[in-house]
């Protein structure tokens, strides 16, 4: 059984129900189609087969996608963050004066993988307010802070070290930690966005993490927001690959002998072959779209505007809009 | 005949050659080797034949090439550094007094395109300087200006507008382009710097040039200063099938059909199929070395410092270091 | 009679009207109040003698004041916006067809000094697409073009002839040129605009202009907007001694000796004499509020609004922000 | 006795000697010259008396005065770099194998605030490499690590929260905490660094510390090095308006009246006069000189690369431009 890596629980099934022409076992999926042009899966893997297949931990992933999306889109972008925003309420299920600690995972330097660190920058801090100046702050306007941790070669210091001591100072209710993925296919890049309850694996990421990040390493419950940003050269590689041979076999329909051969290069074998070849390059190589810049500050915007809605009941989206940008 | 697009004239000589076993005829080629680990390649090309080949003006294009610069050696830099300063002041010939006009061209926004503009802002500037208080600048300093006259996107204007409304204020001796340009191959991106006698032309680089910026269009002799700092999604797709094909090749040695078919799919033919196929994407799509902020920063220094040395023949690469960063 | 500088006509005129208890002579003074916190002080100078007293060409100057502007109220930049767009248009009067070249003056490595290039950052860019694809631009949007020529000290070119360069190219009906001002008090730093109708004069601005920008100097209108984002700390020094000099007063009222004694020094002799104590750090110095760099942000933004709403006259606010952010 | 707010300690010792005409009592001063345009002043506190006086703990605190420095000499900065080194390794003593913590205080978003994060940004990280693979790092270079932890307003936690936190995982041997100061004087802006053995006291800096970060607050030893970016507008309107009165009483010298009463006019009772008519302003006011960017830039190389040679004994200067820029 092929596990193959990646970083989006919809990708996984994808794989599995072409290959297989069924649905994973030990999974449940559910699609919603909230606005004509966005769609949210429900992706619930609910035992131990469904967990190796999907190579993934036991729990809920929900992906939101955009197909459409557009840069300039304003309009998009709030129906988005609206729509994030009630998954992540149904997901974490705050009560009034939980402490929230939001941890912007990446490396500023790298502009696809400073996805965390933007979102961090974008979102309304209260924790220190409710703190020093309690009688000001209305109620159903939680206690939350963030922090962007950098990553290894930066600061010589675990991510997940770390966020291990800002907790143990501050005592959060919850923990959510954005990351930017790595997608295999280059239309999910920047147009979904995917929530978890489990947390975020080792080396799962565009950069790379050596810890786990969950309720088991931090010792509350992490709530992970990922955005695709990049995709794995060797994916792309070999999906081109497959689409040139496709291509190939159409034109030499007749030519029995090599569809058969062609047949019999194992799809893994394949994707290993790929990988040796390009090896000296992939860890060095991403590929991205030319407007990164501009996609990853319009994502940290829909998603820092989603956590200021999810975890402020009080304030809806005109009050953001006037009080923040 | 395959007149393969390549900014790089090393790699349209590199093709031909492979193809044809035997130098491009009407372009000669030197290689020297001023350090181990620096290698210059001088193209000539000499007459039409050479130049409809290459797919390139008649003119100089000189090569530099230094695989194994890394990030972090100053030293290095330095030595690249001074190589370039030397083909720049043969390709110039500057003479005292003459003004050179820098054109830092590309995208500021996007990173593996803002190489121009960040030459430009690394420039020791002095025409004014000679204007204003001339008695304070010493002989062997040239006026130099500098301009990054952005992109059509950004200013909506041409870029070979802008500059030649510039020149007809400024009047300079020479024009200096500076560009960041498609590489065939990952090793040469931000290792290898092409120089040419010939300026830029229209569709060459990263982002879409619609004019050519040479003497005919601008008036005054343009010396082009290139650097690879992306790769063609397409002709990394084909280099790795190319690869995939002949390991599949080497395992199926017994299987004549399949090397056969193989044989027939027309290069040329195999190239235009991978356009096709990723053509939704090919525009869009940019593949980079993850460090290519750092990359980029080396790169400007490099080149700022060759043309501070080459325009200015009173400042050794000491005075440089003291007055400058 | 004293002739002291000020970037805003406004302050010129209240200057002149506190020293000597009447309206500047040759100059129309009109006070709007579009919204219960924004002002709109309408300066027109109708001949030589108030030209000369304010220290401005005769024109007319439109200064939109929001003392309270928050940095986040974002419904309040909305309504600057508007008022700015309309005062704007009332001053261009665009005619369908005319095309608009905005400059952006000022130094983008200066925080204080980088108002002009960001708002070029920030419009509209059609010019471009009025040529390439003319059938798919609406009527009601006009060609529109931007540069950001940088400073002297950046490029060895004078602003002014960079724009001149740009101009012969582009040809446009009419110049708008951003720029960023010194104000006398503190309360007006990014909360005052001031348009007029003069363009630009030597030595305005935070950076050094040496050149006027203006009909005579360009050959087309030149419409000024002008935002103060630094306090000039001669001038900052020189209002504390006078509300310190007033408190001693107030505290020594008995004495009057003293207050002889202040009475006899000439307030334009002291401001010289601070000028000259001063003086080595003063050209060196700024003051700015701290949060400066969100403040130029805002201001960028309502005014590169301001220029999209004016310019295109098919666009309404709901589109911009649909189609820009 | 008057108890003058200052980060620095010369100055504090500056203003009691000038006001006292005697050293300050229970503390000791040593001036060196390592070089001729490089002033060592060693302020030693001996006892509470002094402490009380110049309102600083009880110990160390070394100032590097280089009052001509320029930015484009990296001469000099190299110079600046090796005496603060020396001056740093005699503070912390480093035994081979210590692991330093090194703090990049302040807010990035805020030029003058941003000294901090950026020697962060420049420092060499191996404590990870340490763990990772130890045998390829070589004796004499010791395990550090490094945070910016942000301010308040951005996280919602307090600095020192986040550092103990860190520390509790680390266990650090040494933290060293670089923050930037306050200055009574222009000349000593970017000109002046101060390396400090007690740590950073609650309210210094730029920015708002509340807690003090020392050996009480953290369990571990803490150096401070700090630079002063901004000058206090209060004091610079105090030392302005000193300057003026002299001027004036040298104007009109007979007259005996205003000399006696300007004489009356108590020192300290001014200062809070002008504090509370600059207070509207105060605490958003910051006078800067207009090149910060490119100090704050040299002065965080200069700290970053003394912190790389006083930690890893077993490299020198050249080892370091040649791995580090």
């Amino acid at each position: 059984m092929i596990n193959i890596r990646t970083d989006l629980a919809v990708e996984a099934r994808e794989m599995y129900k072409k290959d297989n022409n069924t649905e994973v076992p030990g999974v449940e999926v559910d699609v919603k189609k909230p606005y004509e042009d966005v769609s949210v899966t429900v992706v619930e893997i609910k035992d131990e087969r469904g967990a190796k297949i999907m190579g993934k931990e036991i729990g809920r992933y929900v992906t939101i996608e955009v197909p459409g999306i557009k840069h300039y889109d304003a309009e998009a972008h709030d129906k988005i963050s609206e729509v994030l925003a009630k998954e992540l309420e149904n997901m974490i299920g705050i009560k009034d004066g939980d402490t929230v600690l939001v941890a912007g995972l990446g490396n500023w330097n790298v502009t696809p993988d400073a996805l965390g660190p933007k979102v961090v920058s974008k979102l309304l801090i209260t924790r220190h307010l409710k703190q020093l100046m309690p009688e000001h702050i209305d109620e159903g306007i939680n206690p939350v802070c963030a922090i962007a941790p950098g990553v290894l070669g930066l600061t010589g210091i675990e991510t997940a070290e770390i966020i291990q001591g800002v907790i143990s100072k501050v005592k959060p209710n919850y923990v959510i930690a954005i990351d930017a993925l790595a997608s295999r296919k280059m239309e999910r890049v920047a147009s979904t966005i995917q929530i978890g309850n489990t947390g975020i694996g080792p080396g799962s990421g565009v950069g790379n993490k050596r810890m786990a990040l969950n309720k088991d390493t931090l010792g509350v419950p992490v709530i992970a927001i990922g955005v695709p940003t990049v995709v794995d050269a060797a994916t792309m590689a070999n999906d081109t690959i497959d689409m040139i041979i496709d291509e190939l076999i159409k034109q030499s329909k007749d030519n029995k002998d090599f569809y058969d051969i062609v047949k019999k290069v194992d799809k893994n074998e394949k994707y290993i072959l790929i990988r040796e070849i390009l090896s000296p390059y992939i860890s060095d190589l991403m590929v991205t779209p030319k407007e990164i810049d501009a996609l990853i500050d319009d994502m940290s915007k829909i998603i820092a505007n989603s956590i200021n809605l999810a975890l402020h009941p009080s304030l809806d989206k005109e009050d953001l809009n006037k009080y923040l940008q």
